[in-house]
């Protein structure tokens, strides 16, 4: 168990807020994309909810208990860091053995084979590793960690295109084993959108999104034909973005697609097209307004 | 002018290769993907052009001059490394004038344009900025320098999904303007496959691959079906890559597809398909052999 509670939380620095008034619940045994554009405040959120930093009000609660109050309930999270924690002339196997002593039911066997698996030296010092090796060592760590709820900050930081593909079916391994929660905090969106059950999406300091990923991809699309008829199509939608060239335009609309709507547009002579959710992050955290 | 040569380069660390007897021609005014795994010797490469290192043999030259035998002639290049070479207390600002001092040519107007459209503070050190914005301020200074030849390694570490479109935008906008060589150095390969014309694929210490984006990709597809018929298909074909599910199999040809084989194939009811840049990567970087 190890349901994540979070109430009317706010963090400021000086007269700056960086969260403000955010309400949250985090389910068990789901994998959640955390997205937000750079300076959004995720790793702060991630901060709060591992009691690394403390709110200014408002409080986060796991299985009911203020993570405040109670450092170890903070124990059955497993936080992998963009910036490292460890002393730079740490070797990766002496990690190993660090984390171990930190979380009793670190699986030092899966460690192994994970670092055989990615093809990392684990008796280089971290101040030896490249920007990939470096995050695959901290993913390594927390993989193996043995904690109810793993949290991942871009942990797909300088990884080729092969290690990130193993990173992901192993992911999906790793749960499918023993169900656990799953933050995955990243910028590379559309590739991990398959693998995700629920979006969170930061923007203006607070939750924009909280929904399965099946339910957003659902509850949008796009259309586009001829600019007139796409201004007339959408003029009572909720349009969140708009792209055109010559007398063509493409409309993205946040709203189910109805029967009677595939009507419209077909009469309308529109195309009608999915929306991949790296795309829908971009239209919903933008600035431009459909025009 | 700013034409590349690399003849029979090798490059050593104690016993062992990093690079060995490779000869490469970059030309002028093209945007080329430089792709290879984790450590495969794409930044020894990339250190190797611009004389920040030395070859154990061979040479590179730029426009018929050794690289090694005139530092001025590395001037025609702007190289963006993902290492810092700055002091981590400089500013953002503070880095634009020192680039000035040493890039004549560097367009400051350019930068604080860019600067404000990118959304950074230049008023901050370096220690202060987070990965995304680093690499951002890196991205300005490289885009602005004036240089013939701008080298990119890793340019969108961090970058979140907005940021990652405005620089592709951006970068095909300033070449437009005026044409110069571009090599991209990166990870993330799909994003970047439509602004490409060359790929530059790095494999064991050597080229794999040296050509246009548009040949490799016209000269490979996909036949999935029945995994009996699949195997009958591929049996003297150049297979790249093979994934099976129950008694489906879909297999990689590396190879022009004639009309003749179009035939073939819908003659043993199987499916054609493109290959995406990214996949066609994995494969052919691969270890695992078709069977």
């Amino acid at each position: 168990m190890a349901l994540i509670k979070i109430s009317n939380l706010s963090k400021a620095y000086g007269d700056e807020y960086a969260l403000k008034d955010l309400s949250l619940t985090i389910e068990e045994n789901k994998i959640y994309g955390l997205l937000g554009r750079n300076g959004a405040g995720k790793t702060t959120l991630l901060n709060l909810i591992t009691n690394r930093i403390f709110p200014t009000e408002g409080k986060v609660t796991i299985d009911g208990i203020d993570v405040a109050s109670n450092e170890e309930i903070v124990d059955k999270i497993y936080f992998m860091t963009e910036k490292d924690l460890y002393p730079d002339s740490m070797r990766v196997n002496e990690l190993f053995k660090w984390t171990k002593s930190f979380y009793p039911n670190f699986d030092m066997e899966y460690a192994l084979e994970l670092s055989k698996k990615f093809g990392i030296n684990i008796k280089k010092k971290f101040k030896e590793l490249s920007t990939g090796y470096s995050s695959i060592s901290k993913i390594i760590v927390t993989l193996a960690s043995g904690a109810e709820v793993l949290i991942f900050d871009e942990p797909v930081l300088g990884l080729d295109a092969h290690h990130r593909e193993f990173f992901y079916k192993e992911l999906i391994r790793n749960y499918t084993e023993e169900p656990k929660t799953i933050i995955l905090s990243t910028h590379i969106i559309e590739e991990i959108s398959s693998i995700l059950e629920g979006v969170i999406i930061v923007k203006d300091k607070n939750i924009l999104k909280n929904d399965d990923v099946e339910n957003i991809l659902s509850n949008s699309y796009t259309v586009s034909g001829l600019s007139k008829k796409v201004d007339e199509y959408i003029k009572d939608k909720n349009c969140i973005n708009v792209e055109s060239m010559a007398n063509f335009k493409a409309a993205t609309i946040m709203e189910k697609l109805s029967k009677e709507e595939k009507e419209l547009i077909s009469k309308l002579e529109l195309e009608v097209s999915k929306v991949e959710l790296q795309k829908l992050f971009i239209y919903l955290t933008g600035e431009e307004e459909c025009k």
